[in-house]
Parts: structure tokens; C-alpha cells; sequence
């Protein structure tokens, strides 16, 4: 093995793995990320994992480093995860039934390197902190994606949960006998705030993500575009109330992927908050608005994450 | 002076400062509440400081102790507080305009004596986690009194928010065109959750508390009181559920004024809860009715929660 000027500094590997994709990438003690890759899912038990150590094989190798070389290595799941024990239940995406030890038995697959374990979002908080730099210490990455929830970050540190649920904004009623929820109640915040409630708003004709062309077609000036988009908007602006005058989190970071919208995305929200603060000096005064980030382009605030839970820094 | 078995100890005194009432206590090392008292407030800015104060040397007195024996003394007031400073604004309750540096000035009044301050919800939840004993390092204390907001501590941590204003949770919206609030919104959840609330639905014939006169009533069978009641009662446990989405609080604890309903109180709150949870396996797993309790009877958390502030071991 040759010597690398990288080996004893926390080199970790993070990896978000998700229903189809599993995104990896080497992280460097300063935080750059010396390589990334994609990889399709191994549903199942057996094939998470095998398919987890491969890519933690690949990602060494591309960055010129043997896995013994690395501090540790930091998965993001989208299930209930109990970060103590590294263990995995209900990932219903990953093909998973019950409960999979995955952080041990990764580990095992992995020579003993140390694997840590969280929820999916809580891992992209941890990596839009480290995104949004010096000020990020307290956060709520809000995922607008098949569902609605959010990843916290308070006071700098990791908030799961009494019960590993913090975070579970979407099936919070917001309509009143509104649109049956898969969770059995009506209303959830979740149907108007989503990426599915676009998908079933305006089915596309383009081929094209539901999200863009609903906001080209608004942009363009069709009425029942801009309708879907301002009722969708002012969903999210819901949201953003919710978590800041309960937790009041210092940023909310939209993420997931309707946040790929970009900039039409944060003007239509902080437009929305802004409409209600107009009307309410106590909203005002919260400073909303001014409060909603989107994540930054082109990071992969997930796999970052797991790479700085990896390191097993952070309770 | 005499020397007095205590002195050495953390003996500090908590002064819960409201509208009306100053409580004030003297807590022991182990917790224990050494004497208590309740003096009208003195308000104005002038008026609350020496009137603290002499709450503070009244205790010490009472408790065999001079003022110089005192570890600390913690506040507890209605108002946006910045714990670091001691400063307190918006405490209109107190006759207060703008800012006024309460710690600094009542430790001034105190021969220099170490005084913290805080909001009193934020000093009530540390109450609360105190008086339910060792389960209790996680939980929002719901304050439903005038208004409705919550204290939190979350991991063992008070969770005061990035701007103060964690838990205001009143001014989330829950009916859309709803009642007004004087926050400019409408439907706001302190509109059908508060005594407020109750006092505005049932006007009292009897002069009693609203909330007590309502419950007998309901009790009795009157289906108008059965109705207001229950109503009443979703809009509690729709607080519950927006806590514990948000924050996975393992513990909700009912205070304010209209606790003092009692045991009444938490069976029409837990029913609520249940009756969401019958029809939704999310919300049956995340245990909701479960997570719900009292305050302790006759235990002032506010004034006990100062007290443990006093001490300065709670960031």
C-alpha cells in the first residue's frame, strides 16, 4: 500500500441510499469531496448491503485509498433508523421488512471499519449545515418530494426524536376534511405540499417532471397553472410556519425533488410567506421569508451528510 | 449570621413573575421546595425589579438564609427573553415597554448575586422535566391558558429557538377563514384551544372559571357543553399532534390555567387523540394519547424550573 497524504486525516465515505439510486462519494477532512458516484439500488436485505460495500470499495479506489484507509463510513436510509445501534426498520424502499442491523453487518462486510447509520433526512440536515457554512447550525431541511418531511439540525446538534419521528411535518392536518391521506387521516399537509400532489395536479404532457412544466406553463401565463402553483406554494409556505414557530429554526432549506425547481421555487414560497405576513405584524416579525433557503445546486447534501456522520463526530 | 446546614448547597430561589402574581420559592440542593410564597406583582419597569427583590430577600428570610447565602436566583417572565443577557422585551403583561435588563438590574438590587433569566414557559418545561422525574428529559409543556404556547426541552436541553420564539405554537393556523386573532391571521390554533377560548364559548352564570363550569356541565350531560367541550378538546390534541410530528417530544405535559381542570382535562384531550389514532395506523403508531400528562397538582413548575435555572447548570 502506498503512503497518502490524505490517510490519518477523517477521510470517511458517505452514502445515501435510496429506492433507486445509491449515492456515494470520499469526503476530506476539509470537507471537499475528492470523488462521487451513482449506483443503482440492490433492494433487499442482503443486497443493501453487499451492494453498500461495493460502493464503499469503488469510492476508496477512485480516491486512491484502500478502505482500512478510511475513518468510517456514514449511511443515510430512508426508514426508521436507531443511530446507537445502526439498525434499519421499515425501509419499505430498499425492499427491507422488519428490522436489518445494516450499520453491523456493514461494518462486518467492511473489515470493522465503523459505519454509522441515520433516517435520510437527517443526514441531509447535517450535510446543508455544513452547505450553508458558518450560519447553518440550526436548521430544518425540508424534503418536498414523494411525501413531506423534514431533517433538523437545532443548535447545531441532530434532532431525531424522542421516538426517532422528529421531523414528520407532512401529516400534520392542513385541510379540514381535505384530501384522503394514505396515513388514514384527511387533509395531511402532505397531499398540497409534495411533489405527488403536483404529479396528480397536473399530469405532464411533455415527458418532462410534473413540477417544471406546471411552473413553466405558470410562468407563461396559463390561469390553471398559476392557480395549482400558488395553492402549492402557499402548502409549502404552511410548512415553513409550522416548523419555525414550533422549533424555530434559524433557516429552512428546501430540499427534496421538487426543490430542483430552483429559483422559481424559493421566489413562489417567500412570495406566499410574505402574503401572510402582510397581514399579521407577529408573522412579520418572525421574518419568514427571510428564513428559506434552497439547497445549493449541484450538492448532494445527503451523501455529504453521511460523510460528516461518518466521521462520528456528531451525538 | 448563623451558619445554616444548606449553605455551600446549590440553595437557590425561583421567581415566577406574572400579570398579576409573583411566585417565588427557595429550592435545596435535592430539589426540595424550602418555603414559597405569592405577592402581587409590582408592575412597571422600577416596580418589578425592587419587587423581585424583595421576594428574594422575603424567602431568604423564611428559609433561615441570607440573600448572601444564595447560590442564584432564576425568573421566570412573560416576554421574549435573551437568556445570555438577561434582557427582557415585549413584557407587556409586566407593564414593560422595550427592553429592560432585568438579570443585571435585580442582581444589582442583590448585593451582585448571580440572577439568570428566562421566558416562563422555557423555565416552566424545566419545571415540568424536574417534577416528572428521570422519563422526563424530553417533553413540551403546553401552556393553555390566555393564549396557547409551548416550553420545550428537547435531549435534556431547553430548545429556546434560534430567535427566541421556539413553541408558538398558538399562531399556527387550524381552521382556514376561521376566527380572527389579534395576530392578523385567521383559525389561529390559540382561537379554539385557549381559556380564552373557553371563556368566550360559555359565558359563566355561576362565576366560576369558565373551564370548570364548562366540564360540569358536559359532565351533567348538557349537549351544548358536551359539544364546546369536545371541540375544545380537538383543538388541545391538534397541538399535541403538532408537537410531537414536529418535534418528537416524548412528552406533552397540559399546563396553564385550564390545566386546572385536572383529570377531566387529559381524558377529553387522550380521547381526541385516540379518536384520530382510530383511524390512522401513523398516527396509532406514534402514540400519541400515550405521550399526554398533567401537570402535577399543586406543583408551581414555573417558579421550580426558575429555581433549577438559578443554579446556572442548564445552558
Amino acid at each position: 500500500m502506498t503512503t497518502h497524504p490524505l490517510v490519518g486525516g477523517p477521510v470517511t465515505v458517505g452514502l445515501d441510499i435510496g429506492g433507486t439510486k445509491v449515492h456515494g462519494l470520499v469526503l476530506d477532512a476539509e470537507g471537499v469531496v475528492l470523488h462521487a458516484l451513482r449506483l443503482p439500488t440492490v433492494r433487499g436485505r442482503a443486497g443493501v448491503v453487499s451492494g453498500a460495500a461495493d460502493v464503499v470499495r469503488k469510492l476508496a479506489a477512485a480516491a486512491g485509498l484502500t478502505v482500512a484507509d478510511l475513518a468510517g463510513v456514514g449511511v443515510g436510509v430512508p426508514g426508521v433508523v436507531d443511530p446507537a445501534t445502526g439498525e434499519v426498520r421499515h425501509a419499505v424502499n430498499l425492499g427491507i421488512q422488519g428490522a436489518v442491523p445494516l450499520g453491523r453487518l456493514l461494518s462486518a462486510e467492511l473489515d470493522g471499519l465503523p459505519v454509522r447509520v441515520d433516517n435520510d433526512l437527517n443526514v441531509a440536515a447535517l450535510g446543508a449545515e455544513h452547505a450553508l457554512g458558518p450560519d447553518g447550525h440550526d436548521l430544518a431541511y425540508l424534503a418536498l418530494g414523494t411525501g413531506v418531511a423534514a431533517g433538523l439540525v437545532l443548535d447545531g446538534r441532530p434532532r431525531r426524536g424522542a421516538r426517532g419521528g422528529a421531523g414528520e411535518i407532512g401529516h400534520i392536518p392542513l385541510v379540514p376534511d381535505g384530501l384522503p391521506c394514505p396515513c388514514g387521516q384527511r387533509g395531511c399537509l402532505e397531499r398540497y405540499a409534495s411533489g405527488a400532489a403536483l404529479d396528480a395536479a397536473w399530469p405532464t404532457v411533455s415527458g418532462r417532471p410534473a413540477p417544471a412544466e406546471l411552473f413553466d406553463a405558470a410562468a407563461s401565463g396559463d390561469p390553471r397553472a398559476v392557480e395549482i402553483r400558488d395553492e402549492f406554494a402557499r402548502a409549502v409556505a404552511a410548512a415553513v410556519q409550522i416548523l419555525v414557530l414550533t422549533c424555530d429554526v434559524d433557516r429552512v432549506v428546501l430540499g427534496g425533488g421538487v426543490s430542483e425547481l430552483g429559483a422559481p421555487l424559493l421566489e413562489v414560497v417567500v412570495r406566499a410567506l410574505d402574503e401572510v405576513a402582510a397581514s399579521s405584524p407577529f408573522l412579520a416579525s418572525a421574518g419568514l421569508g427571510d428564513r428559506v433557503r434552497l439547497t445549493p445546486s449541484g450538492v448532494a447534501v445527503a451523501a455529504i451528510g453521511a460523510a460528516l456522520l461518518g466521521r462520528g463526530e456528531r451525538a
